[in-house]
C-alpha cells in the first residue's frame, strides 16, 4: 500500500494511493498514520480490506498539500557513507561498521515543501536517501532477516546537509543536519510487502533540471536489514522511528571547486524507483 | 515552582512540590507537563493560582514512582567537553565553540529508575549534568540575554554514556549516548524564576556512596544563556526540547587504568543544588 497524508502542515489526513493512482480518504478507517497504527496489525488490516472494498471516499488531488507520511516521528537514525560510491567521492575510507548520526524529528517536512538554506550557509548540499520506517520494537537483532521483519515500509527522504556546520564547526557532524526543514519526506510510506528488494531501487536527484545523482541500492555498504540489526545493538528502534540509509555519489561535497551549493531560488527534485519524487524550492531562512 | 510528574511509567500524573516539601496533585489543574504547556502563560498562571491558593490535594508520596518531569519531549541537543575541568580530564583541548551532540527522547527515563548497561559494554560511565528545558520556540536568537529568556527550566539530567560505542565504535558519539534509558531526568523541573544563576549551581555524583563528581556550573566554559544563542544558530529549539549542557570532571573515563566503568549491580547517585536527587540501580540489558 502507498499510505500518505495530506492536507495544511500539522493537520494533515491519511489517505491512501491506489494502483490506479486515484487518491482515497482513509480518516473514517484510522486517526492518523504513525508509529502505534504501524504496530497495530488490526487496524492495518483495517486499511487493507477497506482499499481491497473500492467503496473509499475519493480526494481531489488539485491543489492538496502532501505532508510526510508519518506523524509523531520518534528518532531519525542516519547512516553515513552509507554508498562505496559516495565513500569514494568524499575522501573517506569506506566505514567498517555503520556510522551513526541524527536527524531531530522536527527537521520533517511533506516532500514538496519550501526548505530554508540556513542563515549564514554558503555549502548547503543535498542528499537523496532510502528512509526505512520502523514497525516493530527491535532491541538486540541477532540476524538481518531479524532486521527487515521489523521494516513498516519505506519513503524518500532528503537529507539536507549544511557541509561547513556539519564538518568545520567542531563536534559531530549533528550540527549540519538538523536546521529546520532539512528532511522532506514522503510522498508516500510505501509497506515493506510492497518493496520485494530494498537493494535494487535506483535514487535519482536532480538541481535545477540537471541530474546531480543517478545511484542504486545495490551500492550500499551496510544493507538495510544489516542497518537495522546493527543499530539495534546501540539503541532501541520503536515503531514511528525512520533510518535514513545514506545517500549515494553525487552530491555538491565531492564535486570540483567552486563547490556548487544550493542557494534561495534553486529548485531539488528527487525521486526512488516505486516511492514517489519529490520537489522543493529553496529559499533563505 | 517545582514541576514533576509522579505514578506508573506511561500514565504519570502531574504534581507540585511545595516549598515544605508536600505533594499535590495537578491533574486537577493541566493534563499533563509537556511543551505546550510551558509555552502558555495562562496554564502556568492557572498553576501559580492553584498553588498560591493552598487549596490542591495532598499526594501520598509513599511508593510513589517518579517519573521525568516532562512529557513528549521533542528533542535532546547535548554540549560536550562544556566544563573546564572535563575538557582537561579527557585529554581534549577546550573546544573553541560548542560540540553538540544528540540524545534521543525515547531514552529518558525517571530520576530513580533502572538503567540499564548494554549487552557487550564494559565502558558505561557516568555523567551528572544541568538540563535545559526551552520554554520558547528559539530561531536564530542574538544574545546570551534572549538565550536565557528562552529558558522555562531546570532539572538534573544523567547522560549516560558508553565509551567505547562512543569514541571506538566509529563516526559521531551519538553511538554511545543513545542506549535504552540512559536519560534519568528530573525528580523536578524548577522554573526559571527559582534559578536566578543558573552559573552558580553545584553538581555533584556517587557512585556505590564514594564522591566521583563535585563540580560548579561556574566551570561551564559556554554558559546556559551562550548554549541556547549557540544552538538556535544551527537548529530551530522548540518548548519541550531539552538541552544537557555539558558535564564537570570526575567520569571514569578521566580515571587511570583500570578505569572504573559502571557494571550492573552499582548504584549511582546525583544532584544538583535546588534541582533535586536521583538514584538508580544498574542492571543488565
Amino acid at each position: 500500500m502507498k499510505l500518505l497524508r495530506v492536507g495544511p502542515a500539522g493537520a494533515e489526513r491519511p489517505a491512501l494511493l491506489e494502483a490506479d493512482e486515484s487518491l482515497r480518504d482513509l480518516s473514517g478507517v484510522v486517526d492518523d498514520l504513525d508509529g502505534a497504527l504501524l504496530a497495530d496489525d488490526e487496524a492495518l488490516g483495517r486499511i487493507r480490506a477497506a482499499a481491497d472494498s473500492g467503496e473509499l471516499p475519493f480526494l481531489d488531488p488539485a491543489g492538496l498539500r502532501i505532508g510526510p507520511p508519518l506523524a509523531r516521528i520518534g528518532k531519525i537514525v542516519c547512516i553515513g557513507l552509507n554508498y562505496h560510491d559516495h565513500a569514494r567521492e568524499t575522501g573517506a575510507e569506506p566505514p567498517t561498521e555503520p556510522v551513526i548520526f541524527f536527524k531531530a524529528a522536527d527537521t520533517v517536512v511533506g516532500p514538496n515543501d519550501t526548505v530554508l538554506v540556513p542563515r549564514g550557509s554558503t555549502k548547503t548540499d543535498w542528499e537523496v536517501e532510502l528512509a526505512v520506517v520502523i514497525g516493530r520494537t527491535a532491541r538486540y537483532l541477532e540476524s538481518a532477516e531479524e532486521g527487515l521483519a521489523h521494516v513498516a515500509g519505506y519513503a524518500v527522504a532528503h537529507d539536507v546537509s549544511e557541509r561547513e556546520f556539519q564538518i568545520e564547526r567542531g563536534g559531530t557532524w549533528d550540527k549540519g543536519k538538523n536546521c529546520e526543514t532539512f528532511n522532506p519526506l514522503g510522498p508516500w510510506l510505501v509497506t515493506a510487502d510492497e518493496v520485494p528488494d530494498p537493494q535494487k531501487l535506483s535514487l535519482r536527484l536532480w538541481v535545477n533540471g540537471e541530474l546531480k545523482q543517478d545511484g542504486t541500492t545495490a551500492e550500499q555498504i551496510f544493507p538495510v536489514g544489516e542497518v537495522v540489526r546493527y543499530v539495534s545493538q546501540f539503541m532501541t528502534l520503536y515503531p514511528g522511528d525512520v533510518i535514513n540509509t545514506g545517500t549515494p555519489a553525487g552530491v555538491a561535497l565531492g564535486r570540483p571547486e567552486p563547490k556548487p551549493f544550493l542557494r534561495a531560488g534553486d529548485v531539488v527534485e528527487l525521486e526512488i524507483e516505486g516511492l514517489g519524487r519529490q520537489r522543493q524550492e529553496f529559499k533563505s531562512a
